[in-house]
């Protein structure tokens, strides 16, 4: 932990203020720490602003369109269902403005200075100083007693290849969010969370959507079997995949995007108006002064402790800069812990695994080991599935895709990994993630009264399903 | 336990078949034991054929009919919404008529024996004989090692007042589940969930509904501020309240009836084509022979042990006829661990509370102690609140109504209660089950990394602020 000193201006300055940095700089502030937190753009990072949260209400109004074309499933109707492509977009912007408000106001509420600038590291006694050039003109340095980097990430170009986004015929993320028009014609070059969720999105409002993967199946990071069946559901909303296909080259063409695939040895040419890259994302650890400081850095990630300390005395890393997986939450999680230990508050010793969730039609969420992870590590394991056709509350809801898959360690009957893919099990998931942090066994599972009627039902026969006593199959 | 038999024809006979009833059969089976089920009516019980899963398809309808109103909130619209109301009840009668053949599925698979008929219990020397009176004509009498009493309940009349359905103008959930129409105006007598659920669902379809409640407030078993929550969202959505209401008189008129009620003191009458008697259960402990046996009741619920034994030697009861909460997943919970009791298989110790569910719009789930329970038992608490309004995902779904509240005990940061009322949160209610059952700790929950945007975080956030650390507030 790095020495207190009076001549420091505070005690923390976090720089970036994503959900990790904000949280992390609310948390200090908590405990009593004088913050500061450096934003050099928007306050709330990518996650609030760029990323998770505008992406979801897209995904919900995609979702509810969707969802009136089969309204005589339920005995209803309505005739010219149609959307206002702009007003969606705006809805997810103001989504966006108000989030990007509330982070502001919690600033004030905690009495943390917002400084807006870009902020460099440079060598100190003490923790680094960081030199901010302020957005309204000017520099101001900054000391603290410790410094969080809570930079993030932003999505990787491929420019060997002709993959950089240009805004218009070639997105990131970022263009997604706000195009000029609804494309006809779209090709997802990566099937990760990001690629598919947009996939979903674009496909709900009609474009013509294909999906291009390197790996032999999408969703790589998922359980085979939910990979399978995510596709398999995808396909029937008309979204088109290309697996095991290595993208060789994106040309832009007078009408759009040409990107020429290479799969088993047959080359392929997918045309469209629009592409948009997701093939994973580049740390935010370049321009602020890493280099000079000697900061350890691993893949482009810096490296840190458990505490999240770096290598250099008083400097910490938080969330997508440290490393994967590059969720919001991991980086709240770390976030709150730095913030504590800096603090010097103990943080209780509670182990808690990091969720996976996909926001798709169907939604995946996950958590813990994979089944061929369990068996590329050897280890033994018990492995139950329930599938929600099954279950009545998903059938009295119409919701019976999807199913749940658990994994035990076969000797201490531990749960060590759940995968859903089915309507909202996103929201589900969270019932794993405690009992894996409570860490479980088989027997308390099966003893856990799930209410019913709930689709929750299934994570509980799930797990009877894993010792062969499972009721509803 | 009672003493195995060669004389007997089967090691177990469940009346009743019910969620408690049939699950109880097919872990028996599961475990090696001769089992007969009787049932009178249908295979499922209340709960699969007029009950939980019936009501559910009715609730899916309203709730996306009703959504079609908001349309526009999410850059969507359509044009002359309407709803085919036989198409609805058909619709909830094909899932209720899914389900019943999928319980007729698991007893032939696992070889369980269904006799249908009425069974009535006669003194022997093991347990009781079972005198079936056979649906196809004829009688059968069965002796088993172990009977199992699954015979539930039904909906209290109160002939004193007038209150007695008659299919027509006075109903019970069955009518309310088959109606021949839509009544345009409709007085529901009863705030528990069975009441709110159908005045949920046909407030949707546009019935002027109002619903009577005899204590103070609504959903009188839920927290104070749920219920107080609950009135508030339920208003805004049209429906009219009575509280602090007694129904002296329900009286059948020519259009429909009139229900007589008095609220401090002051006479009122509510006029409507249809009124429902949602005012509690009785257990369907007549009839059956109990009286001869000497089993003890308790007004009007059969007595049990923590195996869910009766008095009567070999005699067996579980779920709605054994007592409250009357809910299906208390039933099978318990006709789990009767059926391994009797199958001599140790059960074990795991001890899971028993959420309760309302599946209105907004939804309500609770598990565990109430705030003002807590205070009656003088017990130190601390509790916690987070509201949706401000949780990124529900802003983005558009789904901000409602909010989570925990209660830890105060000297040893048990969780012991959990109240949520809003979107969906019938489903997230099982990850506060499973903290229980594991007995976690403020520390724990604090710990639990909850997936990022979820409506879950809330469920964080509530535990967070129960110890003045809420993040987002």
């Amino acid at each position: 932990m790095p020495t207190p000193s009076q001549a420091v201006e505070f005690d923390l300055i976090v720089i970036g203020s994503g959900p990790g940095g904000y949280v992390a700089a609310i948390r200090a502030a908590q405990l009593g720490q004088k913050v500061a937190i450096v934003e050099r753009e928007n306050l709330g990072g990518i996650c609030l602003n760029w990323g998770c949260i505008p992406t979801k209400a897209l995904l919900k109004s995609g979702e509810k369109f969707e969802s009136l074309s089969h309204l005589k499933d339920y005995g209803l109707s309505a005739s010219g269902a149609t959307f206002d492509f702009d007003a969606i977009i705006q809805r997810s912007r103001g989504v966006a403005a108000t989030m990007n408000k509330g982070v502001a106001f919690l600033m004030k509420k905690n009495k943390i200075e917002v400084i807006e600038g870009s902020a460099k590291l440079e060598k100190a006694a003490g923790a680094p100083k960081v030199v901010i050039d302020l957005k309204a003109g000017g520099s101001r340095t900054v000391e603290a007693r410790a410094v969080m980097l809570a930079v993030g990430a932003r999505a990787r170009a491929l420019p060997q290849i002709g993959l950089e986004a240009d805004g218009d015929k070639i997105w990131a993320y970022r263009d997604a969010l706000a195009p000029k028009k609804l494309p006809r014609t779209f090709v997802v070059i990566g099937s990760g969370a990001i690629g598919l969720e947009f996939a979903s999105f674009y496909r709900a409002l009609g474009s013509e959507v294909t999906v291009v993967e390197a790996v032999d199946r999408i969703m790589p990071v998922e359980d085979e079997e939910v990979s399978k069946a995510a596709q398999k559901s995808f396909e029937k909303r008309g979204i088109k995949f290309r697996v095991g296909a290595k993208v060789s080259k994106v040309t832009k063409t007078a009408s759009g995007v040409k990107v020429d695939v290479e799969i088993g040895g047959k080359a392929e040419s997918l045309e469209a108006e629009v592409c948009i890259s997701a093939v994973g994302i580049t740390a935010n650890t370049d321009g602020i002064g890493l280099e000079a400081l000697g900061v350890t850095l691993d893949r482009g990630h810096i490296v840190v402790d458990s505490h999240c300390q770096t290598n250099v005395k008083g400097l910490f890393a938080i969330g997508d800069c440290a490393g994967a997986p590059w969720l919001a939450h991991k980086a709240s999680h770390e976030g709150i812990h730095a913030a504590e230990y800096i603090a010097g508050y103990k943080t209780p010793n509670v182990v808690s695994p990091i969720a996976g969730c996909t926001y798709t039609q169907p939604q995946v969420a996950s958590v813990g080991v994979t089944e061929q992870g369990a068996r590329e590590t050897k280890r033994e394991v018990k492995v139950g599935r329930f599938p929600f056709r099954v279950n009545g509350k998903a059938v009295a809801a119409g919701e019976v895709d999807g199913f749940v898959k658990v994994i035990f360690d076969a000797k201490t009957g531990a749960l060590i990994g759940a995968h859903m893919i089915g309507h909202e099990v996103t929201e589900m998931i969270q019932g794993y993630v405690t009992a894996i942090t409570m860490e479980a066994t088989e027997e308390d599972i099966h003893g856990i009264v799930y209410p019913h009627p709930t689709m929750s039902e299934a994570m509980h026969e799930a797990a009877l399903d894993a010792y062969g006593r499972t009721i509803h199959l």
